[in-house]
């Protein structure tokens, strides 16, 4: 499926290759990062009593390695826990835009995906587990974790960390307007794309902040 | 779990009762139903080959019953074509907020989510698999289906439509400023939340767009 250099894509597999719209399927490692690293909520799916499940969750990239962390007590981090670890599937999603075309079958969306399959295993690594809390942090906020009182005992062991490596990885992306049927173009529908975005409101302080404590410049940035 | 009237919330069972955050689950079907239609895209889970998938994809609500449509000839919607149909598990979830407390330990999101266990099951009949591709189509734009042209015989052919029925249910909420410990009040890092929201743009005209033909009424509401 790729033409880069060695290195620089994931190599497709029978599970990363869609049998539909594979035009739109990616395996750049940058461009997998980039995706990645523009959201802060994933899906998490795993298998319990032979059934899928499937929670949002929030994330974090480190290098080629996924973090999700839950309560110690969590069934499924439990679960990754054992020897054989959890197979999930870890999917990252961003809607770009609502693409209207002529025809109801062409309607369509912009967006970015990221489907990861692996095994996700529980990190009992002091410094990786601490690194790990701290990018899931600083995923969503940037720069926020220095600006935190960090874990105590007691949190950090009410804490579980699983890690998921990237190796098993494809993207997906739709871009631009409607694909119309030539014989449509004549039809009085308005056809286009509505853009859609993520944003971010002004920063609401917690009602026991005491009075004069700034807004980080770090929030800016978002 | 529910104190309401019989009818008006979906019963727990042992899988959409979390083992953790208890008072954030909820089962109120207008809640449920709100949710869900605040939002146009879902993930969907199922099981292949022993190995759970999640997938982004569209999804419309109609009444009591969830559809989600794709290419006839996809993986997951073959297999719920068959007499047992596809185990799934369907998520929805819509961030709200990014919350920073004092201590990392307490940071959190806001959020909304729906989880629904169930079994797909293939539409075939014709008047319910019509009903379906324009609610999809609705769901994300209120209004456009009928200002569309339909989905021609070979078109129809093209497209599977599977049903998940509201049986099995769950939302999941998260409201309000950080939940930060007495002792860390008096630490010197701002705290609160930061509001995130969906916000839609200036629609953007198909290139090949007629001159003259206005931006439907229906594009303003979002």
């Amino acid at each position: 499926m790729s033409t880069t250099a060695p290195g620089s894509a994931y190599t497709p597999t029978e599970r990363t290759v869609p049998t539909r719209h594979r035009k739109r399927a990616a395996y750049d490692r940058e461009l997998v990062h980039a995706i990645l690293d523009d959201g802060c909520v994933c899906h998490l799916g795993f298998v319990r009593d032979g059934a899928p499940v499937v929670l949002p969750t929030l994330y974090a990239r480190v290098g080629e390695r996924l973090y999700v962390h839950g309560s110690a007590g969590s069934r499924p981090l439990r679960a990754a826990g054992g020897d054989e670890g959890l197979p999930v599937c870890l999917t990252v999603t961003h809607l770009d835009g609502l693409v209207l075309a002529r025809s109801a079958f062409h309607h369509s969306v912009n967006y970015r995906s990221v489907v990861v399959h692996g095994t996700a295993h529980r990190v009992t690594d002091p410094a990786e587990r601490a690194t790990a809390l701290d990018a899931i942090v600083d995923q969503a906020v940037p720069g926020r974790s220095a600006d935190a009182r960090p874990a105590d005992d007691r949190e950090s062991a009410a804490t579980a960390v699983i890690a998921l490596d990237l190796e098993e990885v494809s993207a997906k992306i739709r871009t631009g307007g409607p694909n119309d049927e030539p014989e449509d173009l004549e039809l009085p529908h308005w056809s286009g794309v509505v853009p859609v975005r993520r944003t971010y409101g002004v920063p609401v302080p917690a009602d026991d902040l005491a009075p004069g404590v700034p807004v980080p410049d770090y929030l800016a940035a978002l």
